[in-house]
């Protein structure tokens, strides 16, 4: 199978990798709108060469869109203007609304298949890339039955291949999950990390005082602004739902603390304990 | 040297452990008010045995106390009342303030040691005790000009030995920073976990799609309430304070949401990802 990843940077060229390692695809082509970015993808062998549009659809069996949510819509719509009945378009952004709306009636839908992968890291660009990335992580795939049955398959094969299980959800409720359990650790660890800039001004206290806690909650904070404006943006109505929830949790936590209300922050505590049977 | 540990959960057990690895201590006795717990530290082999205060009192050379941070200002004031000039009490509470005060004008101060180290897990109970623990982490001493050169040499060593950085600090320094690097990290995880749990209905949702970022902002929710509880309250104007300032920081980024506002969010992330120079 010959595959062109567009956008190569920490999901676009950790999927490339994989599909190499795990022998799904032969040939991997590769189109990145930054030079300085193809070029580090060839250096670091993410893909094979480096083509244009024009080759990708000329020559592939499959064709990823790994690239900021905002551009994947109208790409992906353009795409399926002018692919053969016998390719493959699979997209991997963490929002699926505005993409299958905008695709939804499109003659070519059939060829699309909307999926999200719930894997990444808080590093960007093709240096971030990784072997192994997706492994044992939950994907979803939306409106399954817009997509063909071929194309479907295809997709979950290698999903398979990657040891991913597979979810299906409509779009609709892709997305409020999606802001529940990752959109919104991302806004409340840049949150956190903007607080102690803001607080904390002596930095060497921070590097010196950090302890694991600390890191873990803040780590999302180093992720690409690029990556997450368009996910915040684009999932906007169900983010400030959960931002609202948040927001007022922990002004509650607050008034407790205020009160010394050591009974009510318990009983709030051993109420959020449960998220370790949930998780574990 | 004999040393007691009072207070055998994460912290206490741990630290009895690294005692005893780095052969610091030959004997370890320990205080627990729990009984299961008691049982289970003896168990586990975390010391030697079991003892009631005045065997800690009489045999120890060592005093270590690591029980919630507001049982601690009292307990070290009543072992200083009866403790000999050759002994030493240390203690590893989150918070400091309380402590230094009262026993600020003890005739035996100068045999405390007032210790923070910056190490934990989101476990608990003799069980969450780990060999290896604190290696690597900044340890805060402070008011050490109020401690015996001698008591806090030997604390001084045994933290070396561990391999922790050791960081002067005044008993208010330590309060006021940990609230920023340490506490509001607990606070945002457990009221993440509340909006999670409380937004989120479907909890095979949350299994199925947390991925790596969710779980780890949300793995300090895990936290053991009892220890946690004390430190809010007991670092309360602190505390209030960074949280003040970490829901300010949220609505400001929730009114770009809303506002559509891209460059604006852009900028306040770009600012957030300096966190990575700072603790890399």
């Amino acid at each position: 199978m010959k595959t062109t990843v567009i956008g190569l940077g920490l999901i676009g060229g950790s999927f490339a990798l994989s599909l190499k390692d795990k022998g799904l695809s032969d040939h991997v082509m590769g189109i990145e709108r930054s030079e300085a970015g193809a070029r580090r993808a060839l250096e670091l062998g993410l893909v094979d060469e480096i083509v244009d549009m024009d080759t990708a659809l000329g020559q592939s069996d499959l064709i990823v869109l790994a690239t900021p949510v905002d551009t994947i819509p109208t790409m992906a719509a353009k795409i399926l203007n002018r692919i053969r009945r016998d390719q493959i378009v699979m997209d991997m952004g963490s929002i699926k609304q505005e993409l299958c709306e905008l695709t939804m009636m499109h003659p070519n839908r059939g060829r699309l298949v909307a999926t999200h992968p719930m894997w990444g890291t808080e590093n960007s660009g093709p240096d971030a890339a990784v072997h192994g990335g997706f492994a044992g992580r939950t994907v979803v795939i939306c409106e399954r039955e817009r997509s063909d049955d071929d194309a479907a398959s295809a997709v979950e094969t290698i999903y398979r291949t990657l040891g991913m299980p597979i979810r299906y959800m409509s779009a609709e409720e892709q997305d409020t999950h999606c802001a529940y359990v990752s959109h919104i650790s991302h806004i409340t660890s840049f949150a956190l990390a903007l607080t102690v800039l803001e607080k904390e001004r002596e930095e060497e206290h921070i590097f010196d005082l950090a302890g694991g806690g600390f890191e873990s909650t803040v780590r999302l904070a180093k992720s690409l602004p690029q990556t997450w404006a368009p996910i915040f943006l684009g999932n906007k109505y169900n983010v400030l739902d959960v931002l609202r929830e948040h927001i007022h949790q922990l002004q509650i936590l607050r008034r407790m603390i205020e009160r010394d209300d050591r009974d009510g922050l318990l009983e709030s505590m051993h109420r959020a304990n449960k998220i370790r049977d949930i998780l574990e």
